[in-house]
């Protein structure tokens, strides 16, 4: 198993966006190119991370139209889709590209273009990867996500206002994201307050609908250096994935999310790391709700205590273990199959000093992107080189 | 790199199908866990191969409803696309997912349902893979395959009837494929006097729009004999990919694939083989056309001189080098993210003396998967063990 590394990173502002996919796809790749200082036509390999395309704008292929935007042929390229986690599905790939001796140069870019359709024509094409009998009675992933709320909440007696301070935290991380769709704070009031969703979440609890793209470069670690300088690359160390049952109600407790767990082990047993290894994360807070379950399913906390850790600080830039530095899915948007790439750009940036006003000090990060209702799940663990 | 083994394939009979996708693609795993002696729990990794199940059928997520219907959680999931080579396309990740050690059991399955569509909005779903413009001047995959037909008889003085005698060659072997959507012999008089539907091709230059499903199983090589007798696997020893212009008149040479240079090139250094050593072949005649040029790029024949060997028997069933004895796309049928999982499939059977009526002989096998109109293209070269 070769060693793999990520030697350059960008992404395009998210939100709302003009153009086509293949525009933002385009942006993200070319400037990933100029930060390692390669060309396309260097590439072996050229992954993208999309999972609606077709749905949203009737443009499907796009993987060979980029190919020829980066002027990467003859690259090998395909479209890798695992629906909300499809950026984290294409991580997953790209290390297989380099780790299996495939390629020596891979990239991954990831994108979806959706603020052109309504958000009830964006919210049907996402729940169009629920059971056909969920949707049929409305249970979209919001649905879900109100209802594991309120278990959570009676269950592990968490006030409604640990919740909102997941949306205050991200929100005021996202202020210093010059790539994030929304970049100002909100306070608990005005997240308490926000029109009821799914009781008892409200808007604030809720990511966005947005356009946006993002990119990674891949190599061989031991050849990292001929590209970039070490402090300007980061190792993968240990990776993995899992899924949970695809109906939601037949999961013994629907506050635990199995597939976080299963690849986390998986990618904590081939680093060689532990949780407590971990200086900073990306969760998937596509809902405020789930950033306490991943945060106790990474086993960041022990199980029911992750609103606690909101509640203290703990997951503040200036606390023990950031969580969301980059304003998560939360204020930075949810371009679907860009999300889990731009999870990875956070942590290449904060592991190699590149954060900026959001810089925390880390040596080691891991990144959790979260498909369906859990339903589907990857997790990186990196460790920058400085 | 880890060499890798296919220990057990299947495929479900292609043609007019009910129900969804999904029951097509539980239906060939389900005979591929059944074929090796495997449960669905001991899959590492689970992979779908399929094109658009969003548009035909408004369903995505379908690698997660897959993984419920095998029992096979928590193994990792992934949808595959690269349009209508899909199927090599996860053929290559499948293999990449044990070459680099991430998984030591992975299943792929291949699937698309389509006949439940027009066949006005199947080739709509199917030309979306087009540049806009094309689409917009009606330029779709028919009408490409019609230009360079034209163009091909022109350039190397071949005479109409070579491209119809491609369809009474495969319709021949389709008869003896129990999988097969049309299992009757066509003569020339029927193909050359068929309806026009891209001058010069007719209605049996085309393949038929396909509901199907197929699956293969993946090991280390090293292992496969703990799985399934000497007799009863194949070694993939070689495997590439690779991408041709986004469209198609940016090329110096329409009637040149490429793609196919490109990833067979690829295919044969790994495999240490070249053309010459290839016994059996499954190539992509989605257009009677394109077996002529896959033949010569696949250095098989000089250029200009594919149609010669089909006129001359070479790719008959008892000539040098059998091509498509499964009936290839054109009897057998061609539901999208299926095709190239069912190629490797009848290479398999080949290569494990499992063909019935079909059977060669032969130890070496090439599956040459393309998709768009040579946009993309995967090629594999596999040995038999007996």
């Amino acid at each position: 198993m070769e060693r793999v590394a990520i030697i350059g990173a960008s992404m395009t502002r998210f939100g709302e966006r003009d153009g086509w996919v293949r525009d933002l796809l385009a942006e993200a790749g070319e400037a990933c190119l100029r930060d390692a200082g390669v060309a396309g036509s260097d590439l072996d390999h050229l992954y993208v991370s999309n999972m609606a395309s077709g749905e949203f704008e009737g443009q499907t292929g796009v993987p060979n139209a980029l190919a020829h935007d980066l002027n990467a042929m003859p690259a090998y390229t395909a479209r890798i889709d695992q629906t909300s986690s499809s950026g984290g599905a294409g991580v997953y790939a790209a290390w297989q590209s380099v780790a299996s001796g495939a390629s020596d140069l891979t990239m991954l870019v990831g994108g979806e273009k959706m603020t052109h359709r309504t958000t009830a024509e964006a919210t049907d094409v996402i729940a169009s990867l629920t059971h056909p009998a969920e949707y049929k009675h409305g249970v979209t992933l919001p649905s879900f996500a109100g209802m594991t709320a309120r278990l959570y909440l009676d269950t592990y007696d968490a006030p409604r206002e640990s919740l909102g301070k997941v949306a205050v935290k991200n929100h005021r991380n996202g202020v210093d994201n010059p790539h994030a769709q929304f970049r100002k704070e909100v306070d608990l009031e005005t997240v308490l307050e926000s029109p009821i969703v799914a009781d008892p979440l409200r808007l604030y609890d809720f990511c966005p609908i947005t356009d946006g793209s993002a990119a990674l470069l891949f190599c061989p670690a031991d050849v990292a250096e001929e590209y970039v300088p070490k402090d300007d690359y980061v190792t993968i160390e240990g990776i993995g994935g899992a899924t949970d049952t695809h109906v939601v109600h037949e999961r013994a407790d629907p506050t635990t999310m199995g597939g976080v767990a299963d690849s986390s082990d998986d990618a904590y047993e081939m680093a060689g790391l532990g949780p407590d290894d971990v200086d900073v994360a990306e969760l998937h807070d596509m809902f405020t709700i789930l950033e306490f379950l991943q945060s106790e399913d990474l086993g960041f906390f022990e199980k029911g205590k992750g609103w606690k850790a909101v509640e203290e600080g703990v997951t503040d830039r200036d606390g023990d273990l950031p969580i969301n530095t980059s304003g998560g899915l939360k204020s930075k948007g949810h371009p679907l199959g860009a999300s889990g790439v731009a999870q990875v750009y956070e942590i290449f940036a904060q592991l190699t000093g590149q954060a900026g006003d959001r810089q925390v000090e880390a040596d080691v990060g891991l990144a959790c992107n979260v498909g369906g209702f859990g339903n589907c799940v990857t997790t990186a663990v990196m460790e920058g080189h400085r």
